[in-house]
């Protein structure tokens, strides 16, 4: 069940490059802002086409991250430091930023919009999703006293529900009575996609893992929505720079986990110790997820960012099919079946 | 997973005297029918109220039929002819409905719609859903070569998506596509809710079995769709004299099929071979399930049959687990879960 790990990637903050590649390409505000210069028809297919391309970005990145993760464990086990591993994604991430910062600064010229400088005000929100992942990946440590990993994986489809609830609560965007049931479809297909023999042995968790587990999940869930919020807040806000300062933080904070929880291995076998080729590509497949994620939070939302990563988790199993010789099951099929329909249920079920 | 045969309940042919029990009670039109004597508020009210009632009846009887199951089976080995049993079933209900008539005729008179007496082309029809269900009866034996028991209980979950295939296209009635979306979900739910360790092996069912299996749940939608038919056609006729009429040719195929299955046992032993105060329960349940189904197929419809057995299945289920310190796997509770969102579904995607 290694294609679960995919939802790993929710655990980065992420940024951005895409309206560098776009080149010339002015920032559209997103789609809950008017936009006096476009007309509403070719505004909102621009909206469209650009929430669907960002969506299918994140999915086959997503995809196939979980196939990476795969292919390097057949390689043998994880000996590289996976804090200093997510210190890097946000380290490329910011660098990307940057870099298309650059860009824009060249075509457009420096603006209110895209100038790199900030304010307090701006900023002071900016550590909080970085702090809420960090306590989360410690909190990661001690669930395991309380669950195996397979329980975990399986324990983090409460990710799915608390998104949905934390979306309600602090972004106030209403989904319909069948979204809602599509969301909670949601979250029992994929787990059913992941049953196996061993996954009733996660009922027997005791109280105190239950609530680690519920706990985590909302971190997890309240990170996504106030990323969303804050890059959000601002919509004319280049990306890039609303990534740069996410970023930094990201940095920021994935160095106090590296002294936490690598200290000794870092000071003793060297920042770099057990890196090899896929770990690269790894790295460089998480820093252009972050950029899809990010990117699904400034023009669509969290919500279509959960639909994408679970998509994303049945992708990879099947392509693990042809790849691994990988056995789909019975349970597979069903919970296919069913995020399937539920993704029908979340486009059917749009408020007017 | 014993508390899945009561899906076998579909296999009867069903009557009723519940019309008796209603005393003096006038034949109410079902919701098809223009009632000018009600008002129009009344008379839905009326129709709602009734088709609850059946439908909790069905939901009731059908899981309690599969609690005596279980109890019979723990009590020991099935020891008696099946086939005499289903005979029993079909002749009490044949005898229910007669003395519902007899109280019918007592208290209104004998009129067009309740007398006994019928033509060829009203009477003509009614041999087919007997005929069906015992051809399907007969193909039960054969598909053990190509799947174990609990392989067929799975498979048997087909028969919800024929029924719902069959429903559109033989009673050309609609479902919305949010209802599709709950029928499909009804299925996988169910599907989900019976899974375990060994549901795996049911993919390597042959093409054979696959066939087989699609066979026999076609003739299984296709004698409910076309019970429903028949009992629809004419809706002010008296619903005990159709179920009276439908059993006489239930317990003429009934016969037949204890002379191709059970001759040597029934010559041998005796008819009541093996008959034990549990069997007596079990057939006098059948019998009252087979009331409540024909009553749903009268003033509801093969749908809410499905959905009502379907929630009696999960129902067992968790008494079971009172009973007989039943298990409940997450399986089970994902399933469960599914099942509920596909009731609500079906009610909040109603057609206009």
């Amino acid at each position: 069940m290694e294609y679960r790990k995919i939802k790993d990637e929710d655990d980065h903050v992420v940024a951005s490059d895409i309206e560098s590649v776009k080149g010339k390409s002015h920032t559209v505000a997103s789609s809950n802002i008017a936009m006096p210069t476009l007309g509403v028809g070719s505004g909102e297919r621009v909206n469209w086409k650009r929430k669907g391309v960002v969506t299918c970005a994140l999915t086959i990145l997503t995809s196939s991250q979980a196939i990476l993760i795969v292919w390097s464990k057949r390689a043998g086990k994880y000996e590289y430091s996976v804090t200093t591993a997510n210190f890097l994604v946000e380290t490329l991430k910011c660098a990307l930023s940057f870099l298309a910062l650059t860009r824009i600064w060249k075509n457009e010229g420096v603006t209110d919009d895209n100038r790199l400088s900030t304010t307090y005000e701006e900023v002071k929100v900016f550590p909080i999703p970085a702090a809420l992942y960090l306590f989360k990946n410690l909190l990661q440590y001690y669930i395991f006293a309380y669950v195996d990993a397979p329980g975990y994986q399986i324990l983090k489809n409460l990710n799915i529900i608390s998104t949905g609830v934390l979306y309600r609560i602090i972004l106030k965007k209403k989904l319909s009575e069948i979204q809602w049931a599509g969301f909670i479809l949601l979250c029992c297909g994929c787990t059913t996609a992941q049953l196996n023999s061993n996954s009733d042995r996660v009922l027997q968790t005791s109280l105190p893992g239950w609530i680690m587990a519920i706990v985590m999940a909302l971190l997890s869930g309240f990170a996504g929505v106030y990323t969303e919020a804050i890059i959000k807040k601002r919509p004319s806000r280049n990306i890039n720079v609303q990534n740069f300062w996410l970023y930094v933080f990201g940095m920021a904070f994935n160095a106090i986990a590296i002294v936490i929880q690598d200290f000794d291995a870092v000071a003793n076998k060297g920042f770099f110790h057990g890196y090899s080729f896929i770990t690269v590509l790894m790295i460089l497949n998480h820093a252009l997820s972050g950029i899809a994620v990010s990117m699904v939070m400034k023009y669509a939302d969290n919500i279509v960012k959960v639909y994408s990563t679970s998509v994303a988790m049945l992708l990879t199993a099947v392509v693990s099919v042809f790849l691994f010789n990988f056995h789909l099951s019975l349970a597979f099929f069903l919970g296919s079946t069913v995020v399937s329909v539920s993704v029908y249920l979340h486009s059917a079920g749009k408020l007017r």
